[in-house]
């Protein structure tokens, strides 16, 4: 296994910091795949790809260009792994039930973890692992899709959005820490908003996250199958209008032209089937409790009621269910 | 063909009243036959099945007692029935815009028309066509299905609760026309149920025909699944209690009780398929306005949203395009 030539030091987050990427799929894998080619330490925590990536590394194709890692340092065991600086957790929300086991062995004293996920409440679960103090978020606005074992495809966008997390997601600022990752990031090509309140960047993204992921499974369709509709559209804008009245609620305003830009640029998206659509067609579990749960029991904290989000949330658990259920008896039958 | 015995008078709605089925499927053909085996003078209007029964006449199964009617009054066009005493609207409310081309043709000038049908404000509609002072609306509860042409089985149930309509849903008691018709059912055996109030009468039936007609199509499901799973169960109560919000606004109170009832009894009902999923298993047009929009269309009336009634009607809308299409492709393609 070819090392990538790094210069660490003992306090390496102050210089060049190492990378630890938690669930290595279409999003982790090609954002670490992209620090190590700038030159970072990057260890990379895979869970079926694992041997096929040991012998073969990783190959992304990207509208930035196409690249080949021959070789990576991937891990199947957390055990296996060197503490680092950053510790990337891109796993679907619903197996951070692994992260308590995960995080202890690969996040350094001062190290920081990067919540790399879609929906709400991460932080706030993560703190109860690392600490309140260590937790940055990060909100991806980009589509990539696995093609196979090692290989992944990044067809358009990119941008990461990140804010700094304090207790009760009191708007923090832009912090040092936060610069300093937004660096890597950036000379690794990887396009870095940074957000003074990721509270209110989490529940940007959930403006499109919620009606277009609930409503592509449960009427079975594309994007742009629900957006020329004119019902699903006034759904969807529903949706997103009960959103905004509970981060209006918790002091955070979402413009309404920021929503009409959000649908605009959905409705450009030709073909495109939302990662739930993709995860519920594949038999995987869906995160209906990141997307939908969580946001739903922080509306009613407030005492909002959220009602269409509430309906979608409970239809979404039902074929939930029913999905997993049947993939099983597949599974078992073969 | 042969006639039943009857005597007919000049003014016959005082004593011996005809009858016109305007739709003779699973519901408008069963109680027609059973009002002809009583001796009624009944006229039926069939749509796909008129050549079959001319032929072969009806067969009815049920609990009651199976019978056959080895010749009935069929007729494929309007304009060759005669003038009824009391025409009987039981096609599905999608057909509804052929009224004003039926209902002048064979309604008598001092008779009433007996609409038949789930949903809401078709009372209202109709009188447009025939005076508002010319409508009873009645509330099939039963569970009839066809089993080919000319072939009904009733399997469970049978009641309609009869209530008189007067402008604007205004609560109009028991009329001696409601007593009238609620005998000549009697004889035929149909349990009758009268009621002051059709505006009560007509969301008492919304509070099932809602949640379980539109889950049970959005959720590809049977009611026995959709009432067994927690996160549905609460949304089922959730849209009734919308239901029982609007309601309440225009003075008619549904109490809890009655709306636990409804759902006791339906979780009974094994392997149940609603009429709209097996409207929409078969490609047929869904009540989606009768049944959604209209209701709603009146809660907005009165400043009322129900948005988890909208949310669904708009699923339902998009589903219902999209049946209709793909049943279209079908066709051409055969």
């Amino acid at each position: 296994m070819m090392k990538p030539q790094l210069n660490l030091t003992h306090n390496s987050f102050l210089t060049r910091r190492s990378y630890a990427i938690i669930g290595a799929g279409a999003i982790g894998g090609f954002y670490g795949a992209c620090l190590q080619k700038a030159g970072f330490d990057v260890h990379f925590l895979f869970n079926s790809d694992y041997q096929y990536v040991c012998q073969h590394g990783l190959v992304i194709e990207s509208p930035n260009g196409d690249f080949n890692l021959a070789s990576v340092q991937a891990y199947h065991d957390a055990n296996q792994m060197p503490r680092c600086d950053v510790v990337i957790v891109a796993l679907k929300t619903t197996n951070n039930y692994l992260l308590p086991q995960i995080l202890p062995q690969v996040l350094k004293d001062d190290g920081v973890v990067l919540v790399l996920q879609n929906g709400w409440g991460m932080e706030e679960e993560i703190a109860q692992i690392v600490g309140s103090d260590r937790l940055i978020g990060g909100i991806c606005f980009t589509f990539n899709y696995k093609l196979g074992a090692g290989h992944i495809r990044h067809l358009d966008y990119g941008l990461i959005t990140l804010a700094d997390y304090a207790p009760g997601y009191a708007a923090k600022g832009v912090t040092t820490r936060l610069c300093q990752i937004a660096a890597d990031f950036s000379v690794a090509q990887v396009m870095i908003q940074l957000h003074e309140d990721l509270f209110l960047a989490r529940w940007q993204k959930l403006i499109c996250n919620i009606p277009f992921n609930g409503l592509s499974v449960i009427l079975n369709s594309a994007i742009e199958e629900l957006i020329a509709n004119p019902d699903v559209r006034t759904s969807i804008e529903q949706l997103m209008a009960e959103i905004v009245a509970v981060a209006s609620t918790y002091g955070r305003h979402i413009p309404e032209v920021y929503i009409q830009k959000r649908i605009k640029q959905t409705a450009t998206m030709k073909h495109y089937q939302t990662s739930m659509k993709v995860d519920f067609d594949q038999g995987r579990s869906l995160e209906v409790e990141a997307i939908f749960g969580n946001p739903l029991r922080k509306a009613w904290q407030a005492g909002v009621q959220m009602p269409q989000v509430s309906m979608l949330y409970r239809q979404l658990k039902f074929f939930n269910a029913q999905n997993q259920n049947r993939f099983a008896e597949i599974s078992v039958s073969q």
